[in-house]
């Protein structure tokens, strides 16, 4: 399975957070989030003097690491330790605390090896290599084929790309699509698993502001977490690691940012632009909406449930307030009007030429015809998608790997590929906690939606409630079923088809009744719209290299990209953002709000401000092209320093999905400094700050 | 001349700054800049449970003051101390100063009172009483008189009743028209004009963050100044005055701002909001823009040349800041929408009665006719009023002012009613110094522009320009007139229409060439435009009477009104603002932009930032209802002491010129603790704090 896939097969319910949760934010006169094989050299030359040596892309390259959770990360020391956010960790934080032990709340920090903590189901993968298998992927196509066959054919080819490379390499290995199917390559990480936290701050201190702050700026977190990465039980000696340049940057420094964007969506048609504005967003929203609303009521039960929820919370309000600024984007008449003079340019110079009017035309009306089509029942496949709970989703998954494994690898359904199956055991079988009346709540709560949304005669609400209550539904589900315990998934993945099909557990029995419809609904849209969409994406990814060559960046997936820009403020709300914040400007805005709610400064900050140097920048802005999935990474100087430490988009940026605007969209980092002087001064991690400061 | 049109007329060149310089901003739940004699006392009652007493109304208004300058203040001490902001008097600071003697620049204070300095051209007023005197305006106007003559009418009645009032009170009596002509009120004034500055700090303290930080918040402005009012030779004994509460406010409070808003659009029709949009903002945005231009150019030529056209750059740049954001609020759909709904509702429930329908019916559509005939001439009648020189206005007025002033006052022209004569030789014949060399270059760039815009063949382009080019015109008629000096300025006035007649000042010959072209626009637009607006707004004002009575407050008419709000933040660029600012704050600003410019900290805020609690709240933010000539009203709490001073409004608040959105428009005031750390830390002022601070 594609790793831009992933994430929206395995943690279903944080889909959509995590596909939003990270920090977003685009640059200025920089668009451009670049792969390693197609780099502005010349521009990088020619505007600021700079061109990196191999060995300077090596390094950066091999120091940058993905946090399969979504995120980025860089290994800073010889002994393996690796720096991210506070936000990327935080799903790990909360799977390690329990009732009287929240690391989320109190912050954690390991003062020996031996007290680090195992990470219980996360993957950090670093890019070992890439190789350009377009050709081999679109001979898997040949004339004749229906696209739904093309497309069945597309997939299988790359899932034998993929196994054929992790046998020979044993490397985790993934066919990505870019410019729209124009490209095909594989790309092939170093995978670890054995990822154990070293040191974070509490959350107050991390994600000081909040949910208000979230995508704003100026700024003021320490968003920093510090994991170890262990081989055979030993800290991973990376060959290569970033050291630190604690003075951090000046205002108009070049910078650069090593990464893995998520996803953008600048080179969707206008087609698909409206449709994502009139179609997509608004039910995305509602349903956020909706269960930020669930898990608020939840949270309000008590202070264990505050804990638990939180988490989540914090996923769907970023999502939201992700979403929305993205929705804003859509609604501007100006961003719209741009894209469209921008297609009607290229589809004007296709048509132009007989040949490429030949090769090309046609695929902008392809793609308007399967987003009208799929506009139409978007509704009802949304609702049915949505279980609200991480058992239920097991429950769904062990059924369907029990149903795929067995087949020839061609046939499978995307998800279940002999590529895919050790990483989705890796997921399946995570012994992180889940809470149960958390659970019942949300499914309760996913069941009743689907109610009111797809009314009581829709193949799936009848299958799902079979005549109850989605209340008592809920209840009888995860009352009764056994698939909290690890051992008991562990169990049904040995046992396979015979073992699922005469399980009792409820909720295997849902999803044995409710998975022909499912499947149903995703063949239809693989068949119709998918297929489609890849078709003719390619033919506009390739029309797009022979109008305009390979002068723009591929739409972010999830893989390694560099992006470059400069440290500088931007016009906000009428005046000037700055380039930094500094400590000063912390206690300024505590005090501002009464130094109260998402504005309170952990009780340190009070007690040890006399010895902080106050002009210690906090957070930077730089014009670096970055979205959701940079949350963690690395910002290198010339030197290939880091300088500090990416963790959020301006909210200016979020229209930057979708078209990219060079004067105010902005990526938000933690200034080298701060993260320094909160170490020493701060958190009493004086061993940690030496390992990362120590030259070699 | 009434009070609203005299800083059109008398100080053409700074019109626009003027209307606009002064801080804007509307509130939250709170709408409306009340008069005296309507307050809404039951609202004031039920939501926040205060009643104010007759007393508690007398001493807040006897205690404020108006600055005909453009501005509001408010006596603080039982001598004569007034406060009000930087901004307010800079414009009279910067006449106080000369090339190496830049108060502007250094600020300043006296030590004794025998150091204070008398302003060359201030006049402040305190509103000694209001009579209600629609009755006899509207008698003036006969049934069956044309438009044209019921204004004439009207106006000279309006002469007349300021000239009775004067004569009789020897107060300063000026009527004034609220609700659109609904009403007339006949104000009175105590009048001042020996004005010494006392104090005044370095204005990039002041002015922290200039143009960029203006009108948006967090901010982190010193806006203040302090000047005495004396009698006679001697301070002042005021019959009322504010004492201050050192610690301000908390969240939440309730807080009144009692002050002299200059002008709001919200009772115009939809048809004048359009005409607004359409017509009159883009032109004056143009003017602003180049006139800002040619200042920036002159301010170039070195640091003198700065110092010299500082203040019409600000006043230029503020009007561009506030036009600029009006103008958006003009061109949100949203607003615009929400203004011709609420027109709409009022026109049906006006249509539905046959009384009202008889009475005030036709008056919306005379309006549109008025506006749409208005608009086809509105851009030669612009650029024929600009001279862009103060020298080339006062050779305007006094050629009208010894033309007019032997006629009979009815049939004079606005402006030169005999209720008006006092005011406008105390204008002309003001000390303070004119640089020729700017007032040829503005003159030169204003003919210039009237020659681009209008063409050589337009008839005041002709006669201003003989032939010459503008700059040679310019050089000429700069170069040759006597005028800067006010001694020839009252031999002119004393010589009277003779003596006007024999001149051949070169600004004289050109005003009297010139002034016929004038005379008829202007005389075109009273009796097509003007007179119209008046009967037809008059008609809408009583109709919004018959059918809302008296919920709302009238439209701003730089009169003295009191707001009321709540100390609070607001939702701001994707995140929210705090109520309050502190110096902690101002420090993170200039470090974020490097401690540079326009963020620049005065030294002294470096060198004695040990001593200053940096706690101390700087700036605040409350709802109360303000706009332009706002700046310098005191905020005082139910008590009614004094916790901040008004300077600005937020860039939320801008639209509010048109329409009120209660959720983010803000008022912004400095805090009183700042004014007093500030006294007493940085600028060495302790006697004038205690003079504060003393109780009684």
């Amino acid at each position: 399975m594609t790793s831009q896939n992933r994430a929206r097969f395995v943690l279903a319910v944080f889909a959509l957070a995590l596909v939003f949760s990270l920090s977003p934010a685009p640059a200025r006169g920089e668009e451009g989030m670049w792969t390693l094989d197609n780099l502005p050299l010349k521009l990088l030359k020619d505007r600021y003097g700079f061109a990196p040596t191999q060995a300077w892309l090596d390094r950066v390259r091999l120091a940058s690491v993905r946090f399969m959770d979504g995120g980025s990360g860089s290994f800073i020391s010889p002994d393996g330790l690796v720096l991210t956010n506070h936000h990327v960790a935080v799903g790990q934080l909360q799977k390690m605390s329990a009732a009287g032990r929240d690391y989320v709340a109190t912050g954690f920090y390991a003062k020996t090896q031996a007290e680090e903590i195992k990470s219980p189901d996360l993957e950090v993968n670093v890019l070992a290599g890439m190789e350009n298998v377009t050709a081999r992927v679109l001979a898997s196509v040949k004339a004749g084929m229906s696209e739904a066959d093309a497309l069945k054919s597309r997939q299988a080819e790359i899932a034998r790309l993929e196994k054929e490379s992790q046998d020979k390499t044993g490397l985790r290995s993934n066919v990505i699509s870019l410019y729209q199917g124009g490209e095909y390559w594989l790309y092939r990480y170093q995978k670890y698993t054995d990822v154990r936290l070293v040191m974070a701050p509490e959350r107050q201190a991390a994600y000081y502001g909040g949910d208000s702050d979230n995508f704003t700026y100026p700024r003021y977190d320490l968003d920093m977490a510090y994991f170890r990465i262990y081989e055979n039980g030993k800290p991973l000696r990376p060959e290569h690691w970033l050291t630190w340049n604690p003075k951090g940057l000046s205002e108009g420094d070049l910078v650069f940012v090593s990464g893995h964007p998520g996803s953008t969506d600048r080179q969707f048609t206008y087609a698909q632009l409206e449709n994502q504005r009139d179609s997509r967003y608004p039910i995305l929203l509602a349903y956020i909406d909706r269960t930020v609303k669930t898990l608020r009521e939840y949270s309000a039960r008590g202070q264990e449930q505050e804990r638990r929820a939180l988490v989540q919370i914090f996923g769907y309000e970023n999502s939201r307030k992700a979403l929305t600024g993205e929705f804003e984007g859509l609604k501007d008449p100006a961003l719209m009007a741009g894209r469209k003079k921008a297609e009607d340019e290229f589809r004007k110079k296709v048509a132009g030429s007989p040949a490429w009017k030949n090769e090309f035309g046609g695929a902008w009306e392809a793609i308007g015809g399967a987003v009208a089509k799929s506009a139409e029942s978007f509704k009802k496949r949304f609702w049915r998608g949505q279980t609200g709970s991480q058992l239920a989703q097991f429950a769904q998954t062990i059924v369907r790997y029990a149903a795929e494994v067995k087949k020839p690898d061609a046939d499978r359904i995307p998800g279940f590929h002999e590529s895919e199956v050790e990483e989705l055991r890796f997921y399946l079988l995570s012994p992180a906690p889940i809470y149960a009346d958390l659970e019942e709540l949300l499914l309760a709560r996913a069941l009743q939606q689907a109610l009111a949304e797809l009314g009581p005669n829709d193949e799936f609400v009848k299958a799902a409630l079979g005549g109850a209550t989605p209340e008592s539904a809920a209840k009888k589900l995860i009352g009764g079923t056994k698939l909290a315990d690890p051992k008991v998934r562990e169990e049904l993945l040995k046992g396979g088809e015979g073992a699922v099909a005469k399980s009792a557990d409820p909720l295997i029995v849902l999803a044995r009744k409710i998975d022909p419809t499912l499947r149903a609904d995703e063949k239809w849209a693989r068949d119709n719209i998918e297929s489609v969409l890849t078709s003719a994406g390619e033919k506009i990814g390739r029309a797009r290299f022979a109008v305009y060559g390979k002068a723009e960046a591929p739409d972010a997936t999830f893989t390694l990209r560099l992006s470059f820009g400069t440290a500088a403020g931007y016009p906000m709300n009428g005046t000037l953002a700055p380039y930094k914040t500094t400590l000063y400007g912390l206690y300024d805005r505590a005090l501002g709000f009464g130094d109260k709610g998402e504005f309170k400064l952990p009780a340190r900050f009070w007690d040890r401000k006399a010895s902080l140097d106050l002009a210690t920048p906090v957070n930077f802005v730089c014009s670096c092209d970055i979205i959701g999935g940079n949350s963690g990474s690395p910002v290198v100087n010339r030197a290939g320093e880091l300088v500090g430490l990416i963790f959020d988009g301006n909210i200016e940026s979020l229209p930057g999905r979708f078209a990219y605007d060079g004067t105010k969209n902005r990526a938000v980092a933690v200034h080298c400094a701060y993260m320094l002087e909160g170490l020493k001064k701060l958190y009493d991690a004086a061993p940690l700050a030496a390992e990362i400061e120590k030259k070699k």
